[in-house]
């Protein structure tokens, strides 16, 4: 039996000794290879805090402790040591989360999987316990070097800072990366701490010259203890934790076990605010990892973990690689085209811009907000930036896109990867909010293509708008067929249209719900309905020919891969109801619920969005409106 | 004529003297105090902003080189130096905006109310600048130290830091306060930095230290250069700025018109990215502010210059009072439940809570995403939040709520103060949006008071929730009367109820807008027309019993004063479309747009959300829906 299998909770760890520890750590490493080799699932991050997850759960007492994993996807290890080791359905239906949670176990506290919040959570946590006088319970916050550069994460940094008699330990797990290696001014500071040799030098010689030097009264003394810091500060440049008023221990080793619990428990005994510097490798002891620069193994699919083959064939073209083939070409063509990315340049389809526009391309770190607000400058000074970003981070600059791009008629394009049901990334990866909340903003324009054919002339349409913000959204993985349209009205492409001048149903169909939509309309064309299936392509606003074609039919029936609270097809509802065209109106989408994680299909069948299921309930409205005479939509 | 008369432009300002400069310095301040006593306003940051946008723009040409606002309050001065002195309508109806506004003149960039921007707009102008080849055109923001306790502040400083060939000038415009004192770790740093005199004595000791000491070669010389910069650091530990990246120049007295403007052409001369600290003194020559510690005049409304003393009566007690009196009745009976404030303690109406209770409120700075992630650390922890907050300013912390606080189902209270039309701060201040973006929120309940009484009640139904977050929200100005209800369904107030069992108009009120609603009825009255009118009082989720009530009603309409796109209408509408109640609902609210200044009741009327208006709007519906035969609703 190996050491592994007897851990069943953070208690079995303090048993064990240095040896053990080394092996324990081998042991986890090998399982997380293997085990996330079937599965897919984040690999290289997990693999990075292997001694580090160990010497956290010697050194504090879970769960009356709290250990808080920032971003959640390092916190495999953490449920291995937590008395969770079986990871066959990791991700998958009913199998563990990817992510912290709080179902699964009483060890995790965070389960959302955005970045840079556990320094906020650290902070609540900590007061709560300082109110309620648990004095002895701690809270520890891991976080990356890379979540470092969010807003929130600074804003924390700045409370926590502020209470010196208030114990929380920030641990920085520094790998010098995010998803690709992290940016900006912070992160030289961090490579300045990482000198240790230097640091280390210096501060020796430092206090040698000082106690040569003679002791001439206190202002002196101060400024031989300045001299003392400021040799320290020279080469390991600290100042800036510690000038907020943060202790700063480090940097430690983080594959030390032992360093980094001595350190945790010095950190410990501090009884104030703590940071704590480790510096870790991502994909640590797995050479295909270690050996690819680009993202260090960060996620990867179902492979072969010797050749890191993918064993899940792929099935065809994503819709990011059309996007980002696309932006290849406009950017031949536009050189005002810009492109910005929030740390991650790869999985956003960036790469061939960059490599080909160096100059025009910016990471600005995992910062949603400053993304949009900077491109809201980039558009006033005379470029068009693309901000290409998943959709649920978009959430976090939601006042930026409103107050900043919107309100200064910005021409600044959103490209929205990973809209809609993402699945196995569960509730906090979904986006599925795109198109409600966007919808208030004012002069805002959506665009959700059903195909590749369309995904390339709507970016190109939407980079065409320079007083107003656009946004282009498509969903996670493989681009189907192209959907040719049969005629055009308005602005929108009908799909499918019955040969009858007045048919029953008009099916809206969003973006690459085109084809469940075009499917459900075939079921209702066996029973005897007649449906016009119409891509609206933009969806805000909505088109100013839709109240007429509507008005032609018994029901009107719109189907998304979005919250239906807000959404497109309560957009559509409002819009013939002040062009007073008051028909039944039936909304498909996702209800007002986060979504557990499961494949991406097997999400939308849970909710209903299938073409069965939505004719059958487009028929049901159409029996019950039999019952009533269609009157008013004749002279709409 | 006044030296200010003659001022049309940046130009003047340059052909003037020392002491001419000083001279329109005064009459400036003069001018401010008079002509915001006139109109009210912010003229507490005005007055200690005099010197410093005299000598920006003396040493910047504006528009070729851009002069960034942050917040925008601070930029009365810069109106009056850029050929706009007619204050005499200041944020009324067709007179000039509280902020920089796009439409007044081509000097103004930034029209965003909301703290922290202006660096990210700088690093986009810049980068713009960059691309386009615009090497002779400068960038300069400049921002209070209060805003700098905003993620967004510190995403950007982590970019600009980072490109050390992009010219970036940075203005910290250094008070000491936000609205109230500035706080956290950064605000201690600052204050470290403003001790100018050790900071000479220490760099010309260490200066003597280092001559004195013998040359031994490269390594030598590189720890000499360390203990020099260490000297400095260790009495001004500007070493946050520059080892993130950033060219340090201050502390400079902002009121010296010919310090400032040195720093700036010392600034401009680097050509690359450097932050000028100015110490300023918020209040400046007006010895009422200077006395009044709260927040310094930050906004005043119509007052006699000379006494202070309001010239218009107060109109009654206030929202925000019967929120901060219930808050300290709470606070007294439940331990638990503690505030927080982002930067706003006393106009959120947390006075009382704070002097009462000083260990169980925190201000967390200029931090909304912040304040929304640490309460939901202090939900987990034990206690009930209450995130006190007004409600424009909850946009940029949408995700947080969504993903911290929702999907770990917490129990924290936010009250949106100021929530609707605001009026006269413009665009960025209305609270307009709430009740749509927060409605795709899964488990999050709204609460929309009608009157004080509501207020009072709601706040403990809120506080009284501990799986979910929930929100209260009022607007702007002074409560109105009591609102009887006469009866109740479900949880709904009923306001007015004919004695018919089948009246014509279910009249669906929103919060303030009761009112509105009860005399919109009695004009429909007048005519014959029967309406129930109700308050829904929790208008997220819509009342199961709503459905039932709206079928026994011919036309359902709804009267709020948020956005119509997603808000409370879309919302029932959808509720009565899912239970298959197919009746013709009209929504009245806020349209898709950006109002533009001018008082709360001018901008109500101007979007038709008045009585009359929305009487005549119901009367025409309900004579389209008499063409139409009554089926569908009757076997709801």
């Amino acid at each position: 039996m190996s050491l592994l299998e007897n851990i069943r909770g953070p208690r079995d760890l303090k048993a064990l000794d240095a040896e053990d520890l080394t092996e324990l750590a081998e042991e986890i490493r090998h399982f997380l290879i293997h085990a996330v080799a079937r599965t897919g699932g984040h690999l290289g991050p997990n693999l990075g805090v292997v001694e580090l997850s160990i010497a956290l759960h010697r050194a504090f007492d879970s769960p009356a402790d709290r250990i808080l994993w920032d971003t959640g996807h390092q916190a495999y290890v953490h449920k291995l040591l937590t008395g969770r080791q079986d990871f066959s359905k990791l991700r998958g239906k009913g199998g563990l989360s990817g992510y912290p949670s709080r179902e699964e176990s009483e060890h995790d506290v965070i389960e959302n999987s955005h970045a840079s919040t556990a320094l906020g959570w650290a902070d609540g946590l900590a007061k709560a316990n300082q109110v309620l006088g648990h004095w002895n319970r701690h809270v520890v916050a891991v976080i990356g070097d890379g979540a470092l550069t969010g807003g929130m994460a600074w804003e924390a940094l700045n409370n926590i800072a502020a209470a010196k008699d208030r114990p929380l330990i920030i641990v920085v797990n520094d790998n010098e990366r995010s998803y690709a290696p992290t940016i900006g001014g912070l992160a030289h500071h961090l490579a300045g701490l990482r000198t240790t040799d230097g640091y280390e030098r210096a501060l020796s010689w430092g206090k040698d010259v000082v106690q040569r030097l003679p002791l001439l009264g206190t202002p002196l003394y101060e400024s031989l203890h300045g001299a003392k810091k400021g040799f320290k500060d020279a080469f390991a440049p600290q100042g800036m934790f510690e000038d907020l008023g943060l202790k700063y221990l480090g940097p430690i080793d983080g594959h030390d076990i032992g360093a980094v619990e001595e350190a945790l428990r010095r950190a410990k005994r501090f009884h104030g605010p703590v940071l704590v510097h480790c510096r870790t490798e991502k994909g640590r002891g797995y050479r295909p990892a270690l050996e690819d620069e680009a993202d260090r193994f960060h996620t990867v699919g179902v492979m072969n973990p010797l050749t890191c083959e993918p064993l899940v064939p792929a099935g065809g073209r994503s819709w990011t690689s059309v996007f980002g083939d696309e932006m290849l070409r406009i950017g031949a063509e536009r050189p005002d085209v810009v492109a910005i990315t929030a740390a991650m340049l790869h999985p956003v389809g960036l790469t061939k811009f960059a490599a080909a526009y160096p100059d025009r391309v910016w990471d600005v770190g995992i910062a949603e907000q400053h993304a949009a607000t900077s491109a809201a400058g980039l558009a006033t000074g005379g470029l068009h930036p693309v901000f290409a970003v998943y959709a649920t981070f978009l959430n976090r600059a939601f006042d930026q896109v409103l107050m900043d791009v919107a309100l200064h008629q910005c021409g600044v394009t959103f490209v929205l990867d990973r809209a809609g049901v993402t699945g196995t990334d569960g509730p906090s990866h979904n986006g599925m909010w795109d198109m409600s909340v966007l919808q208030v903003v004012p002069g805002l324009r959506i665009a959700a293509p059903r195909d590749a054919d369309q995904l390339r002339a709507q970016l190109r349409e939407a980079v065409d708008v320079h007083d107003a913000p656009t946004v282009v959204r498509f969903p996670k993985e493989t681009v189907g067929p192209t959907l040719p349209s049969v005629a055009r009205v308005g602005g929108m492409d009908v799909l499918s249209a019955p040969e009858t001048t007045h048919p029953d149903v008009l099916l809206v169909a969003v973006g690459a719900m085109a084809r469940v939509a075009l499917d459900a309309a075939d079921l209702l064309a066996a029973r005897g309905t007649a449906c016009t299936v119409v891509d609206p392509r933009w969806v805000k606003p909505v088109d100013a020919a839709l109240p007429a074609l509507a008005a032609r039919h018994r029901v009107v029936a719109v189907v998304e891969d979005n919250s239906r609270t807000g959404g497109v097809g309560s957009a559509i509802a409002q819009t013939l109801r002040d062009a007073d065209v008051d028909l039944p109106v039936r909304t498909f989408g996702i209800p007002e619920q986060f979504l557990p994680h499961a494949k991406r299909g097997e999400v939308l069948a849970d909710l209903g969005l299938t073409p069965a299921e939505i004719a059958g309930r487009i028929s049901a409205a159409l029996v019950r409106r039999a019952a009533a005479p269609v009157t008013e939509e004749k002279d709409a």
